[in-house]
């Protein structure tokens, strides 16, 4: 079973901008995972093609309609597709790499995008569309989101990532930010290579490797630090 | 002074991608801030333009050098040039929205795309460049942080956003996640909209759509929630 997502998204030219290229688009070349891009105005009703509507309560903006939303999911997938729906928005639950592991090991994934001030929460909770966020801060819409979800998930696929590319030492894998690294040439502007990096001493690499890790991680992310601690 | 961004990248063909379309790509058309992609290649030193080397201490991977990303920086920016630099990386500070505010206030960014394993520390400390991360998660390279970065920065540009956005009432701009939203119609499948939201009365409308936005943060954000409770 090959990864399908469908994302559900007023500008699907959008799709698939940077994952047309590189490790992501190399993959979708090879038939590694599908890509599909729904434009939500398809599932409109009057000749305007209009999707959204004034909030409630008043207020700046427009909201999506449920309505609308409502028959575009139910276009893309039938009740019965076993794909999670997920709802791109700052509302959501913060995406994780654990979160990519999942999703990477399922069977592809439903990716509505929001837009202006949101969408009409009886179709949140009527399709049951899990809000995720990519981060604590606001975009013009969901897409670049569903982007970032698909970038982080499609390089955890089998056979996605070659031997050029390595998954298991990286930042949050182990709980810890990733050591600094080092490549030649040995002199840069008057800064040298760690002399431990250069002894061949694996044991000694690897500690230091860890130490370094360790505390960069308590440094910058004392949240992840302490989450570390815990085991 | 417009808000110029300078991408250092391998994959210049990415940009501006989703930075093209919708508010990002109006905003570019119309000289609300300007985007360069260079590549990264152009500052290589040998005749196979090469970029990157074998990690110092050995493990998988390749590591960007730090001679080749210097030059690269240099060629983008004298010196004195008054923008920060950034590098994207899961190592580095969470991307949020105070900072999204900081950066449209300033003149622009350098902004280097890391691949691979990482880019020699020796160019991080020796061009003083801003690790940024737009979150906790791995993606096959800086591209699409930078993309998503600049998506937050160019909507709080002044001129950017229009009527048909606001930005005050959202989500992480009073510290809380967004209450919910609803619009016409006032039945969807048999959900109706909260009654308050229709009953005119603009102070119990604004002290219910606190309240859920209260009740979000505190169930859905326990950081969130702390921060907010201290002020």
């Amino acid at each position: 079973m090959t990864f399908k997502a469908s994302i559900l998204t007023l500008y699907p030219d959008m799709f698939p901008g940077p994952l047309g290229q590189s490790l992501s688009g190399r993959a979708l070349n090879n038939g590694l995972w599908e890509l599909e891009a729904r434009q939500i105005r398809d599932s409109a009703t009057d000749k305007h093609r209009s999707v959204d509507d004034t909030p409630s309560g008043g207020g700046a903006g427009m909201v999506l309609r449920a309505d609308i939303i409502g028959k575009a999911i139910d276009a893309a997938a039938p009740s019965d597709d076993p794909r999670p729906r997920i709802l791109m928005s700052p509302r959501g639950k913060p995406f994780t790499q654990a979160k990519a592991h999942e999703l990477a090991e399922g069977p592809g994934a439903i990716i509505v995008c929001g837009r202006f001030e949101g969408v009409d929460q009886r179709v949140i909770d009527g399709r049951n569309l899990e809000e995720v966020s990519i981060g604590d801060y606001i975009l013009s819409g969901g897409e670049i989101g569903a982007i970032t979800l698909l970038d982080a998930i499609v390089r955890l696929i089998p056979g996605v990532m070659g031997n050029m590319e390595s998954a298991d030492t990286e930042s949050f894998e182990a709980g810890l930010l990733e050591h600094p690294q080092y490549t030649r040439p040995a002199e840069f502007e008057g800064r040298t290579i760690p002399g431990v990096l250069t002894s061949g001493n694996h044991k000694k690499i690897a500690e230091w490797q860890l130490e370094q890790a360790e505390r960069l991680t308590e440094a910058r992310r004392p949240d992840l630090w302490a989450r570390y601690l815990k085991g």
